[in-house]
């Protein structure tokens, strides 16, 4: 039995989807705050799938739903790394705290297996690029970040004391069906809402690592069944980058507006907290022998078709 | 105005005592749980020193507390890193959570300078020694380790976000007068239970870097004085090891007691979470010119002596 936490939510849905694929039994403990019961209904009436409606806050929530597990999943996170800045404790609860809930959990019940959903922005603004695992000093600038590597460390001093095992996954920009925030999905909202020009947060020029989450997910099952150390960590991306202003291209060009005005609020970064350039290096992953599906600008066209549909413009 | 969190403990009252001698004001926020009233007993009656009881836990006795700050030393944490290992909410609480307390009351009064004491058990079982700052991955295997990385992260979020400006202090093993725990200390309150024999958690073979509390406060204060960037991260120590069971003869000797039989427990590490070996490159510390008095076996005796004075044989 799988558990997945923020399995109604994007990353979380399309994992349960590849778990079920493979013939697994999933258990999915979501609040439904950012998760939607649309991106489970296909499972309604599936003997694989049990759906639990709580928070990680709740901790003996938490802890009724680790009878059977062999993996936890702990995809449950905000997900909105630019709330931080108005808001201070979000991270702090539905990240840190909710791991620590999590963890505690899985001790009491002897789960000892957790696959946990990190993120590049553990590096902040780093000075090595692509960026490799073992680059340091780790100084996030996002209250999300520093979430992330919160939960990290969580994970690893569980290992440490407890012997739990740890796959940390540094995720790339995750982008695909299902979106419910991120620069594609802000941007097609915008040309919703007035479809002769589209504001950019920056100057375009901030460029990052894209990852589809089908590509995400195939990763993630890919390093389990592969990777057995007591701690697994690997940037999970594609090795290569896409600014900001390609990315307001492509979702121009796929909306099929015509004349749309592209402009730029300006300065180097969207929000306080972003950071401007995000480059993964994910050799350590690829040499564990998995093949992504397609690169960055792939994983964002496909995601902008996507989300057009979803959203409808 | 300087405040302290923890400024009745063991380092915080060195720190208190700092910079009272340099004839700055100083604001303790302690709550007494491993603090003690008699580490500052000698400033009653002092205009310089307030002591303000209140748990870091309690957010608006921390807000209360920001008057007139300029810079925030914060020191307060759970000391006993073994504790973890049996109750597992402490380090969470009483560091992580402690912290985020004490950076929201910094951002909401507009106080911008926190210096904190951080570890060097962040780095867990690095396998580069001596350990550099940009040392990599951070993979912590103790619940007090996990709580300083997320402390550090924390401080680097409200940089990135808020503008906060940073000093993370990565503590070699911090040892003089005052100490409420620790190797020197258990070994100490052993020999006074039974003065024929001492036991000896693990092989012996652990090997660490010391250093004084004099020196640990005096570098702390030369940073400040001498790093200014947006975040100043150093490792504090004094670029050399010492073993436990090299302690150990050290404290027989002091003691003066004859025929003490240095019993061992065995096996690598004293407990599940201890580092058993941790070595720090402090040369980043040295190249702002800052001076140690003394190694780490000079920190380790005079420790000794003054723990036996204090603690009586």
């Amino acid at each position: 039995m799988h558990l997945v936490t923020g399995g109604a939510g994007f990353i979380g849905s399309h994992l349960v989807d590849s778990l079920v694929g493979i013939g697994e039994k999933v258990r999915i403990l979501d609040n439904f705050s950012s998760g939607k019961a649309e991106f489970l209904s296909h499972h309604q009436g599936s003997d694989s799938v049990e759906i639990i409606r709580a928070d990680l806050l709740d901790r003996e929530a938490v802890e009724s739903t680790m009878e059977g597990v062999t993996t936890v999943h702990h995809m449950a996170a905000n997900p909105d790394i630019r709330l931080g800045t108005e808001v201070t404790d979000t991270d702090l609860n539905q990240g840190t705290v909710a791991t620590y809930n999590v963890l505690e959990a899985m001790r009491i019940s002897g789960v000892r297996r957790i696959s946990f959903a990190s993120s590049s922005v553990v590096y902040g603004e780093a000075n090595l690029m692509p960026t490799p695992e073992d680059y340091g000093p780790l100084l996030p600038i996002s209250l999300y970040g520093a979430s992330k590597l919160a939960s990290e460390a969580l994970i690893t001093a569980w290992a440490g004391t407890f012997g739990a095992q740890g796959y940390i996954h540094r995720f790339a920009n995750i982008v695909g069906p299902r979106g419910t925030h991120g620069v594609i999905f802000d941007f097609i909202h915008k040309l919703k809402r007035d479809p002769t020009r589209l504001e950019v947060l920056g100057d375009g020029r901030q460029e990052k690592s894209y990852l589809s989450a089908r590509d995400c997910v195939r990763s993630m099952m890919h390093l389990i069944e592969n990777s057995h150390e007591e701690i697994n960590l690997h940037n999970l991306g594609t090795g290569d980058t896409c600014s900001v202003s390609r990315i307001a291209e492509i979702v121009v060009e796929e909306s099929g507006l015509q004349g749309v005005s592209i402009e730029f609020t300006g300065g180097e970064r969207g929000w306080a907290g972003d950071v401007p350039k995000s480059y993964l290096d994910v050799s350590k992953l690829l040499s564990t022998g998995f093949v992504p599906e397609g690169g960055s600008e792939d994983a964002i066209r496909a995601t902008a078709k996507a989300l057009i549909s979803e959203i409808g413009l």
